[in-house]
C-alpha cells in the first residue's frame, strides 16, 4: 500500500507543490499536511507543482501529527539530525522493505525546511529514515527528501523497474565471420598484410576487434556496406 | 571513479546551482557545463547551491558535448524521450553498477531544462539511462534527475566492489570521435551519405555503431589503419 506523505508545519508552498510534484513523479498521491506556516490552501503551491495539481487537491490538513497519522500502522521520520531516542535509524531502502512488507497504512513524516521535525514528533514514530548523504554537506531540501524517499519506495513498488533493454542481440557468429572474411579478402587485395611474417597476428588482432563488438546483423550489415562504400571508387554509389 | 556531471544548455543559473547542490549531497564534485544559455559564471547560481559553492567555483565550461567527455570512457544521457537510436537503455542501478565496474572516467549527461539532449547528442553516449518514473506524470526537473542518479551512485560507490577487469580500458571518447571523423570523411567522399534526408540518421547509426564497440586505444588505431587501408589504392602499403 503506497505510504501517505506528511510535511509537517511546512513553511514555503512553493516547497509544498514541489514535494506534490516529487510524490507524483513516483505515484505517491496522499499527500497530509500539518499546520503549514502560511495556510492552505497555498496560492504559491499550484505553480510549483508543475501539473501535480491532483496531489494538492486532494491534500488533507490536520492540527497535530498526532492526528495526521492517527489511522497509520507503520510511522517513519525522515530526520537527518542526531536524537537522543532509543529507536530504529533505516536507510530508505530499509524503509521502502518495510512498507512493503506491512499490512495497512504507513506514513512518512517531514519536518520544517529549516528546524525539521520535533522530537517528540519523532517520538511518534516507528522508525527514524535517514537518507545516507554527505557527512561533510549534510544538507537535503523538503522536495529533495521526498523525491529520494518516493524513488526508493517505487522501486520496490516495481514502478522502477529498469526500462527494457532496447538492445538488439548480437548478430549469429557466421554473420560476424562474414565480415570479417570480407574484410580480409578486401585488404589483402590492398597489400596490407605485410610482411608476411606478421600476417597471422595481424588477422587475429582484426579478428578479436570485429568478434567483441557485439554488433547486432542490421548493423554487422551496416558495416559491411560501410566497406563496400570505402573500397568503392567514388560516386558509384547513390 | 566518481562521474562527472554534464549540464548541456543549461537555461537557469538557479537550476545549476540546485544540480550543484544535488551532486554535493552525494559526494559528486565535478561538474561541466556546455554553453549555458546565460554564460558562465551566473551570479543566481551561488544562491541555490546552498552552500555547493566548491562545485561551482570548480565547474568548467565547454563549447560542444564531445569536448566535454574527450576524456571519458563511458558516457551515460539521461533522458525520458524515445529516440530512434538503438543503444542500450538502463535504469540507475544499472547505470551506478557500470560506472563501478569500469576502469577510467564515467561522464552523466543532462539536457537543457524543456528541451532535454539532442539525438546527435545522445548519440555521443555508450548508453542512455532512464529513470523509471510515473509513466502518466514524467517530468523530473534537471535537480531532481542529479540527485536521483547521484544518490544511485553513492549508495554502489559505498559497496567495495573491485573494478571489473579489463584487458584493456575503452579508448577515451575523443579517441573514438576521431575514428569516427576519419570514417565520415571517407565516406562523404565516396558520396555515401545519400540522400540528404537521411544523411543524419545514417551518421547516428554510424556513431551508435562505433560508440558501442568498446575498443581500446590500441584497437582504435588498428581500425583507423585499416579504414586507410581500404580507401588507399592497392600496393601503396607495405
Amino acid at each position: 500500500m503506497d505510504p501517505v506523505i506528511v510535511l509537517v508545519r511546512p513553511q514555503l508552498g512553493q516547497n509544498i507543490g514541489r514535494a506534490a510534484r516529487a510524490m507524483l513523479n513516483f505515484g505517491l498521491t496522499e499527500m497530509r499536511l500539518v499546520t503549514p506556516r502560511d495556510g492552505w490552501p497555498n496560492p504559491d503551491a499550484g505553480p510549483s507543482a508543475s501539473g501535480a495539481d491532483v496531489v494538492l487537491e486532494q491534500a488533507k490538513l490536520f492540527a497535530t501529527v498526532a492526528e495526521a497519522i492517527a489511522d497509520c500502522r507503520h510511522v517513519f521520520a525522515s530526520t537527518v539530525r542526531r536524537r537522543d531516542l532509543v529507536m530504529p535509524v533505516l536507510g530508505p531502502e530499509q524503509m521502502a522493505e518495510q512498507i512493503r512488507a506491512s499490512a495497512g497504512r504507513s506514513a512518512i513524516l517531514f519536518g520544517a525546511e529549516r528546524s525539521g521535525l520535533e522530537t517528540e514528533e519523532v517520538a511518534l514514530a516507528n522508525a527514524i529514515v535517514t537518507v545516507p548523504i554527505n557527512p561533510e554537506f549534510g544538507s537535503l531540501n523538503l522536495a529533495q527528501a521526498v523525491i529520494l524517499l518516493a524513488y526508493e519506495w517505487s522501486r520496490r513498488a516495481g514502478l522502477a523497474q529498469p526500462p527494457a533493454k532496447e538492445l538488439e542481440s548480437p548478430a549469429p557468429h557466421a554473420e560476424v565471420e562474414g565480415l570479417i572474411g570480407q574484410l580480409d579478402a578486401e585488404l589483402e587485395q590492398k597489400g596490407y598484410f605485410h610482411p608476411p611474417s606478421r600476417t597471422q597476428s595481424t588477422r587475429n588482432t582484426i579478428r578479436t576487434i570485429f568478434t567483441k563488438t557485439g554488433w547486432s546483423s542490421r548493423e554487422v550489415k551496416a558495416v559491411r556496406g560501410i566497406i563496400r562504400a570505402l573500397v568503392d571508387p567514388p560516386r558509384r554509389r547513390g
